[in-house]
């Protein structure tokens, strides 16, 4: 096989899977428009998903081309897709493009297996015309309303919607902000001591990092870990929340590529317990190797990163 | 969009997805057949999966051309692969194809998400040349290794491998057998009351339908239920074994399809407990909704059955 036949190949498969939704969607809207739906349609339509620019369709688009951020795009345009995954997917399952981030939903679970963000001082600098108070938290519609996950599953639970795209991450414009607001992209998480607290100064020293870097690639992601009991066995064990079962994760990771001007890579690797943590424990403490969250979520981040350009993990030299 | 188009767009769309792994593949004989792997390489090499026949290339065969079973594959033809998966994939995440079933594996869990086969009376009846004592259970190199589950993960564990696709169910070709000792087949259940005895009743019920239905599609994998405890909230548990951290499964699932002769469809779902189960229960109890393992499991079974052709479920009329 010549491996020259691949780009185009990969075009013309992005294509077909792009066609694929389109279809799918034209099918839906059919059913919408007859307006007529009795059970037995109903329940066919329950088996079709409401789509959304769903999966990516730019799998040629070359990662070597430099990420700079041009315009504001207000929606999930290919070049924009391709510089937010520049350094490969960790996975392919349900993956969902917002106008300034891309996840994989986990249908089991009811939370992200992965969001992934690009960040730079343009788009982390403050904007008066941003505000996060006029955006709410919704429902997805693109995800099967078996697995979708809804406010009322948070509703009196205890945890906070916890962004995973913190919406602090994303001020070039109202909607970008908004995006950060969909169910998809939260998990449930320990409000006063976590969320609030160590997860937001984690979230602000990402933030942080853009005003060393170029460009800041970062990945979220809940954990399940396993924990020994008195009987000498490893359980993993977690709460569910809601009608929808929703997760509480155990734990969740961030891991970064920070990106310098000269195209040197800088990566750290963090999991944070899902529980109060007091304030005066410093980020580092958190540090792991990248390989520990690859092993634990069953993802492998940054896989098309030339180990040539990477130069320190977790602030040691490589 | 022309509707008219997805099939070839389809079908470019597969090949473009073969041909990746094809090429993959490629690359990774280039890194054994030089032999002199670095510790740099062989880090690279870890973040390459090592590749089989994976994504099925054959989503432009008709479901609608008849399943008859022509002759013995040894490989996971697209011909076989579109008989197995005639009424669609459940999920499309990390999908392998065997000689005679096909699967999604859960990378985190390291036991499969799904495991589908279609079974006839041809393909599971008693054949001598066949023996499943010839058989070794064998880890499954396309798995990379973060994720793969290993023997040793099973030993001394209290549980057996537990066989998603039954050896039983293919019996044309002692390849056949051998493939489902694959570990990616595998997810640890208890073996006395389970997986020897209630689980294997199960099993031969399912052999027992193609006594009366031409094709029997059946589709197999693990659960996590959730259970409430005493603070009144709701708990997902599981235990996890070996150093790979493989789930211990609350329950197992089946949900199968048998088709008649005139092309009538009759489903079943099955949820069994991970538990000893005594001999005289009957195996009805263990029926369920088809809805309820989908919303459980994350995934959708069957999706593309005609429902006028859909004239049972759970042995009642619908």
């Amino acid at each position: 096989m010549n491996k020259k036949w691949f780009p185009s190949l990969l075009t013309i498969g992005s294509i077909a899977v792009s066609s694929y939704y389109y279809g799918a969607y034209e099918e839906r809207q059919k059913f919408f428009k007859n307006n007529r739906l009795d059970e037995k349609q109903q329940s066919e339509l329950l088996h079709k998903h409401s789509t959304k620019p769903a999966f990516p369709s730019f799998a040629a688009v070359s990662a070597a081309e430099p990420a700079v951020v041009t315009e504001v795009n207000l929606t999930a345009t290919p070049w924009r897709i391709s510089q937010i995954m520049k350094y490969g997917f960790p996975s392919l399952d349900n993956v969902r493009s917002y106008s300034d981030f891309v996840l994989s939903y986990d249908r089991r679970n009811r939370v992200p297996y992965w969001v992934f963000e690009h960040l730079t001082a343009a788009s982390v600098a403050k904007n008066e015309e941003v505000d996060r108070a006029k955006c709410d938290f919704k429902s997805d519609e693109s995800i099967h309303p078996y697995f979708r996950s809804q406010n009322s599953d948070y509703f009196r639970s205890g945890f906070d919607r916890g962004h995973m795209a913190a919406a602090g991450n994303h001020r070039l414009h109202q909607k970008h902000c908004a995006d950060t607001f969909f169910l998809t992209n939260m998990a449930p998480q320990v409000g006063q001591g976590f969320n609030r607290d160590a997860w937001n100064r984690l979230e602000m020293y990402v933030r942080k990092l853009t005003k060393n870097f170029t460009n800041v690639y970062v990945c979220t992601g809940p954990l399940y870990l396993p924990h020994q009991e008195e009987d000498g066995k490893n359980y993993i064990k977690y709460q569910v929340i809601g009608a929808n079962n929703v997760a509480v994760p155990t734990h969740f990771y961030k891991i970064i590529v920070a990106e310098s001007t000269e195209g040197q890579l800088e990566m750290e690797a963090y999991i944070m317990p899902n529980q109060v943590i007091s304030d005066d424990t410093p980020l580092q403490i958190f540090q792991v190797p990248p390989e520990s969250v690859e092993r634990a979520a069953g993802l492998l981040f940054f896989d098309k990163v030339n180990k040539n350009q990477l130069v320190k993990i977790n602030g040691k030299k490589v």
